[in-house]
């Protein structure tokens, strides 16, 4: 694996790893990032292609969580196997974005390849193409020990509960 | 909701609440509460129906981050909402366990109905039955903060590989 | 639940409540009070999200019988929670209307989610965007102690009828 | 359609009129005929097939209004035509349970075939097997206009509630 | 049954009735005509809803093969009853063709509904809106005491041929 | 195709041809003959497979119109191309059975394999397993020639709507 | 089988032949072309139906390992057919392209007609519409005897793996 | 990565390499290795699993071509990574077979992740639980460049041909 070496990735601030085996999920994976933004929590945002670039996406699963990352979401299609190979390297918690991509048969395969993992090796899956669900939930998970994030997940459940109660009034 | 009341559920050592829509679902939702034993976390266990006992979902869902919950675990099977109605009471991560039960469609139903959520309140589901998955995701969520948790996690993997490798041998 | 106060829903002459997740059901959601005007039932329409107002909905359905509702028609799309909860709740009967919103997989989630109801508890399901059918059923209902609106239903079914039989001469 | 005279079908007490296309189906349909029984409400149950015998399911469904029935349960399996055609025939609101029959592809047939009603012919279809909640759902719809269904209803739904809360404390 | 009268059907000199549950299956059933026109078998075609106009339906049905009719094409989409329930009156063969209609879900609930009949009452599927099929298989079904047809149908054959090695030679 | 001498099939007053892609679909095709047998209609019964005798299958279907068969009745399972692939072949019509074999996924690709095929090619497609249904459908084909047939079929199915009576008066 | 002498194919360099049931098929299957053009590997591509030129198919099939042809590349739609047929008479490796055509619901019946051949009779299947990696499969397999498709292979998936990570360095 | 040094695989006469998720899938993936004896053609067969030892997959896919293999066969299931992980490493042909393992959803996410590979990392996929038809294909594979296999796979196909015929004359 003489290609390890190039695939070293430096220290970061990010908590939050989100990676998308194809350029092409980007306009998906975004809302994963963008919900985290607005949660005021770092993240990192790149492409690892577990069919194209299987050692980077080993090393970047060996080295997340010394590199300081905290939780990884990773998105993909078709035979999407991104999240579930990630997760069987890496000890830390993985959410799946199964993504309805170009080559994916009305998501279902996306959807199979990323939730249906053995035992021993959990991927936490979201809806299909729901990359805000994704970073909603790397946000619960980071509130389990940080309250400030908890605060600001019940201010935006409030938001979007206020935003159902305006629609209503406008009915 | 003249119930309330009666659905005061105390304060918990437990940091993982593990619940299910029938005590027939006991057999699929103890792998959960084995792994957790196995990684030394303490959690409960007890039936919650969305359907049957709405308003005790409501209020379990309502007061588990209060009582010291800091992740919840439900399992349910057909029209599976116990998962999507918890999580969307709760700030907490909330897994989804679909389970295969006697009214569920192969599984299809309860896989789609805890799935599927909307933007904005995710369930990080796991694979069908897959409750001993479900366990090791809240384990792995808990070990963002306390890397204790992460050894251990590493040790359960490096047994799984162990034990993969000693089946080689023997074939 | 101190929001509970803040969902009082005033009393009403409607006989039918119709509720939705969301205002972007409303296209589909429309034809069921179409259909109820044109047979002269009164109705009412609003927004109850079970994932974003889960008060907003427990209340809605904890009140509807009181305040003279007969029967609830509601729509939801994805995880669709919002018709089985809703009969979970109240003893009136409840029409679920599954949508094929936007995140939908083909509409299956949304069907399988409200047709798979645990015994216990009913949710009358009609076809996917079948709105109109659920106002044809919420009439059908009220027709059993109301001869007039049989009446009116014969003639609606001899329309149809007509109706095929203008287009066979048509061809 | 000389067959006619010899389906007449005689008056009756019966508020419900519960019929499956095979008597194969009838221990899945008993349990709506034991729920109804459970609140007092007078039924009949027989056997008209769609398939074999098309004029006795016309008739059937030409004279249940003026026979007194208020609700038909119909159950069938396969290409189950049964619910739908009654529907077709009859102004009276119609329960359809999808019988997973021999010759049922998993249920799906069933399902499909009776749910997929065109607008203008709605069919109150409830989940595979359901019969007792076709019972319940029947039991509803009279409720609208007999309160005392609708308190034994309520008493139904707590005990539901009960039976949880017991098997919680079980655990 | 009083509008039985009304729908007595004319003698004919069509061998083949094409019948449709809607108006708008027009563009998918009239390949079945040309296909019949082509091979110069008289056919009848016109408008028969089962859930709309039964007892057109069942007169339809009752009085075709004393009409002359030898060969019944019926096509419907969604829960499609037509092709079933004509089978179930008539003794002479029926071509199911499944419509892909704006209700049907990718049609599988079409293609369930008309595939799926009981044992006792068969009906001849043909693909998905293979409506030119059902015609071929109606001509079939005539050459089997038709010589000429089968003449034909080798010659409908041999074009078909002709035409992908043209398209192989342009290649 | 050296082989072609050797699969000579000899001439028959056979008028159906039954054919099955393996002996072990023989307990489900058995059915077809027996039907058959019921209508006094000559039927020849045996085993020819797509894959494993292709000009063995070749052969069969070229040769079946001038040996004197007038309907072919074929039932394969998995990826059953037997029943298409004769159609393709021969001038006579096809009926196809979907046999719910060992290999098959529920069933799912034997209905699809022989339903979806190709403009230009029917094959005549009955239930999953529908071997009756088959020879039902034969006897039907050769009834349009045949009055003595129709005879019988309606006695068959009088017979059908009888058993259904006496099963409804046994309830 | 008169018409065999015509389908006399002649010699050929060509190592690969792409063969597809319609022309309409070409633009997906162009791409196994390119592919192999891409890896200097000769080929031959032309329409072959299995249900319209059977017996072009069957001499393709039978002649193509004395022609020289080592892997047969067959795409299809619907019920495909071509792979398996073609299978069933040459000795050769066949690679089946399920081709999503406008005959096809949504992929599934060109899935499962190509991938569910019975033991004893292969077909390497690729996903749906993936004409590219079956002339990349064929590309492998022709190296398995030939190690400078081999170094092409591995700088093949070298230019992928730098095209990913391009675009992670653009992102 | 210090794990790789004791992932070294030792060189081998072997042609194929069979490797499973899990020894519980033995049952099924032995009849490839059955097959290959037959042929005479040499094998090896181990557990390799890509969830639970993804350094010995990923050392294992890179050392195979070195070390002599020729074509990899990889059967597993539920997400079943192991094929098209190995496939995205190595430079040989992967077959994989979809098991069909206590895990899995009916098979079908066992098929739709090994099918489902995107454009550029082609797995040559066979029927659910086909490891047979995996043996017979790397036969084929290896047969392209050895006639002495082309032999023994026209004998093997004389054989399947002689089965039927005699099965034929037995009925």
């Amino acid at each position: 694996m003489s290609a390890e070496n190039s695939n070293s990735f430096p220290q970061t601030t990010a908590l939050v790893g989100i990676i998308m085996g194809s350029k092409s999920d980007l306009p998906i994976m975004q809302d994963a990032a963008d919900v985290l933004k607005e949660f005021g929590i770092n993240y990192e945002i790149t492409v690892v292609s577990a069919h194209r670039t299987p050692e980077r996406m080993f090393n970047y699963a060996k080295q997340a969580h010394n590199r300081g990352i905290k939780v990884i979401i990773a998105g993909a299609g078709g035979a999407a196997h991104l999240p579930g190979m990630v997760a069987s390297i890496t000890t830390l918690p993985v959410i799946g974005v199964p993504v309805k991509s170009s080559n994916s048969i009305d998501g279902w395969d996306s959807i199979l390849s990323i939730l249906q993992m053995p035992n021993g090796i959990p991927v936490a899956t979201v809806a299909l193409n729901a990359a805000k669900n994704a970073g909603l939930l790397a946000a619960q998970i980071l509130a389990t020990a940080d309250e400030s994030i908890t605060v600001k997940m019940q201010a935006y459940k409030d938001d979007l509960r206020k935003k159902v109660e305006e629609s209503a009034e406008s009915l």
